[in-house]
């Protein structure tokens, strides 16, 4: 049994602990929250205790963290992990600046610590098989690729001012989208947006809606559009022209019913938020995780790959407030 | 802690096993069955151990069973559970025969144990969401369900001679679709069929292509399409034609991909067979059964069910052997 | 040019004279109706001039003749342009009576006039495709085919007396599907019904819900469902299961919009009624018909198939009256 | 009667005649084209005779012409007919330059001719209803454009020379869109884009997979994506989000059959390229510019949107060439 830590007892917090508990081969140990209420309450609903940072740590059965507390506490546990040998699970971002993820991954590099990073929709059915099928050369080479990220709505304007802006606290996952699903990296960077949905945004110097357009080394392109408020719900869904077809990521919804009324035919809309959509994706990159810890399977999010959104994120933010094209 | 014992350690055993395994204020204790290795292998997997049908019963820590062995074993082993005052969680059907189902329904009864017969179709999320929606009167009255019932594959020739036929076997489900959905009860019913996938079926005294029409009480109307052949696997549809409207419940698909191609636009077929399409189907029938047997909520699909669609899969033999419509 | 009269002025003649006003080659000339002021006004609106049916047959310079009118007048008109040596196209049905249609199909063939049956949905894009797509062996052996025909609202009861009931009137097209899409002929028909919609209908004779199960002589199966109230509006769909798939033929939308709302994602209802729905049919007839007059090409529907069809209606009436399977 | 000539006997000329001839009230009188031996049998089709610039517009019972000859003509014949008091339909583009769009939209005002360009997609039953849908407000206010514009194969490099580039001749369309959707008109524009398809095209100095962003003067913002080459066909939607829903405009399909396989679930791909997409549109474009010349309804396309559409490309053009964001 593989003896595993978790940070934060939070929202998400809550989803690792479920899936850590149900997967096989190992065992759920700790949980640490600077709210030790919160903490006791999620380890006792698995079996598990609570427990400090230093103790989690200094435990030498521990051999595995999963890092799920507030961003600002991402960069130092990650190398406090990496310091005593942990295996690291850590959810996005690595942090909100280069610098300090830039020594995320030297650190990690130098313990030699498996560190993966919780980039969880490269673990959705529907984009893993968009993924695999542009392997197989379903569609050729891919051309072009059209992402859309809307939330159901804004989060409090207190969290918009410690996100690090749209660009990275919500693009992030798409930029890393991008990279995956292209297989390229960046060239050039372009920017713009509005705030259209609330001007408290606009006023903590944010914005609500935005799009980003990139090109490739290859000469491939990449759209995005990207808003705080979908007055449907969760919507996360891309496409790719490749030179031989074409393969699109729809939404996933709650059921298969279709109503027919005196005004129209209609279904579900999509799944609500993230912890919905996701729970297939959470589940499965946690068992990728103890896969790669066992067997040794390579990892599909690291690290690396953190980096260099965060790095897209930055000549977004960087575009948008030049009002030009940014070269990367 | 509620203590249960299982019978039957094969493909729908397994299931339920684990969904027993993950749920909450559960505690997994014994399997039984005739293959001794299959029942510890299983238990084990789920931290139980194999057991004897005797002491399973005799053990008085055990609240509850389940029943999942082969469908002969499914009557005697309600009897004795009965007997022994467990509740039973028993998968369809009771019985081939109404006699032998009649009989486990009055000992049921008689004992005043809780009876759940595992209509798990009833717990289909898509399903679900159809029978509440009709219950809100977003349709009206219900007059008319269409049900479509196909398998990917016809079973072999050696279970068909023991399965009762596909009117007991397989519309047995659809019966109880029809009872449960239009919320009334048969008045006649019309069976035919042929023999298309397999000419050993029909050398065995079985079909294998069957259609019923049933008319209720009310006057509505219900036709069923079945077929042990769909080459695109496993097809689980209805629609309710209500005096406002229609609702229809599709069938589930692994992801949401589509593919534009060069030839044709193209999305998943349904899901493979009824272990993946139901899967949070069987989840949810058991939490329900602990739900009512802990918080004596209402069972949604009791003894009284599985004897009622017993009745209608008779008659439907009848009809069809006869060539008549039968009156219930 | 092919000098061309139209019997009937009414809502079906309406669509067949803009459809022969739009035909290459083709003159409309006379417009025949007991009104002869409607008569007066359609054939104004497209060049031509009313006229009654002697004058109208009496003209050696009209070649075809088009059947629009009410259905009592279908077989005396077939019977009187046979003997004047016309092509004939006339609606459906040829006559409520198996006799007439008999004599009428006897005249036709003794006159060697060309005489096709207006079963419009032949010719609808969608369902031709089906037809093809079997014909090419993409389902392997048809095996099940499942027909909805919904009407979006019951005609007044004042028609219903006339029209011979829900078999002879709605459902006659129906049962021409089946023999086209199944390529067989029944063995045995079962027929059973409501009057759910409005008790009128009932103490006129009639059913406005209906279900039907045919049996071919290669034994396969037909469901057909119908009602004379869809609060959706005009609902004809049909799918056909064989040995290597099934495809499906789909309503047709006004528009391919999507909205996406608070409460559902919807897209529009079905056309509204046969008009709109069979739009592209109606006029692909007409070409069909001149296509066959000119060139020779064989006729889709005949005389014949209007015979077989009311064949199916009376063995439905009669199944249902008589509340037994009936042997055609 | 109104008596129209037609310039131009090509592909969309054809298209335009049919429509003229079936027009009511209107009298397709004369064609003119350099290929004299065209015209002649196009006018043959439909009526009408071949006739020389000067002969149709010398004649005083012209009262309107339809110019669907080569683009660099349409500026001349636009001056002319203009200059004639011809009411003027217009193909697209005004014109390749500015500054000759200007002149002919200064020509038209002086004149108090009719002058209608032929944006097409506009009338596009599934595009008008989502304009119609915004309009009634139900998605709020417009937030968001995303276009996608796919042709299914690039035209030969003989006519990407003479075309005026991927934004000129391809792009002027969603520009349309853009400012027509969205209500509002451009303050910046910035595109980028790539060879992909044909290096060809890239020695010839274009592109052919583009995107543009633009941002309004509300802050509103289109993002549009273009390729010369979709393998499935030709790709035309847009969606739109509000702050109250979306709206998407999907493609049309030629049938509504759904294909059930072994291996997959399909359907038709879209209409294969822009004469059958948009067969309805340019009926009703033509039946909307005789409306407007006789019952004096304002137009829906004009000079001036043609005009603006061009300013539009120009920049985008600028932008792309440039590698920078472009003021408008």
């Amino acid at each position: 049994m593989i003896e595993v830590a978790l940070f934060g007892a939070g929202r998400i917090g809550k989803i690792h602990a479920a899936n850590l508990a149900a997967q096989p081969g190992v065992q759920f140990k700790y949980v640490v929250d600077v709210n030790q209420e919160a903490a006791a309450a999620l380890a006792g609903l698995h079996g598990g205790s609570s427990a400090t940072v230093e103790a989690a740590l200094a435990d030498p059965a521990i051999k595995a963290v999963v890092i799920a507390s507030s961003t600002d506490t991402h960069a130092d546990l990650i190398l406090r992990s990496a310091a005593a040998g942990k295996a690291i699970f850590c959810e996005k971002p690595v942090d909100l600046t280069i610098d300090r993820a830039r020594a995320c991954a030297a650190a990690v590099k130098e313990a030699k610590v498996l560190c993966m990073l919780g980039f969880q929709r490269r673990y959705d059915p529907t984009f893993h098989a968009v993924k695999t099928r542009i392997e197989a050369g379903e569609i050729g080479t891919p051309e072009l690729l059209v992402v859309t990220s809307r939330d159901p709505g804004p989060p409090p304007v207190s969290y918009i001012k410690v996100s690090g802006g749209i660009f990275k606290d919500m693009l992030i996952h798409d930029f890393d989208i991008f990279r995956w699903i292209l297989d390229d990296e960046a060239v050039s960077v372009h920017a713009t947006g509005s705030c259209l949905v609330d001007p408290a945004i606009g006023e903590a110097g944010d914005l609500d809606t935005a799009v980003v357009t990139i090109r490739t080394a290859k000469g491939r392109l990449c759209q995005i559009n990207a808003s705080r408020r979908a007055a449907y719900g969760y919507d996360q869904r891309f496409e790719v022209l490749g030179s031989a077809g074409m393969l699109q990521a729809g939404n996933h919804k709650p059921t298969e019913v279709t109503a027919y009324g005196s005004v129209n035919v209609s279904v579900d809309k999509p799944e609500d938020f993230f912890l919905e959509r996701y729970r297939v994706a959470y589940a499965q990159e946690m068992a990728h995780f103890f896969d790669a810890l066992t067997h040794g399977t390579p990892l599909r999010t690291t690290v690396h790959d953190g980096l260099k959104a965060l790095e897209l994120a930055e000549a977004a933010t960087l575009s948008w407030r030049e009002q030009r094209v940014v070269t990367v």
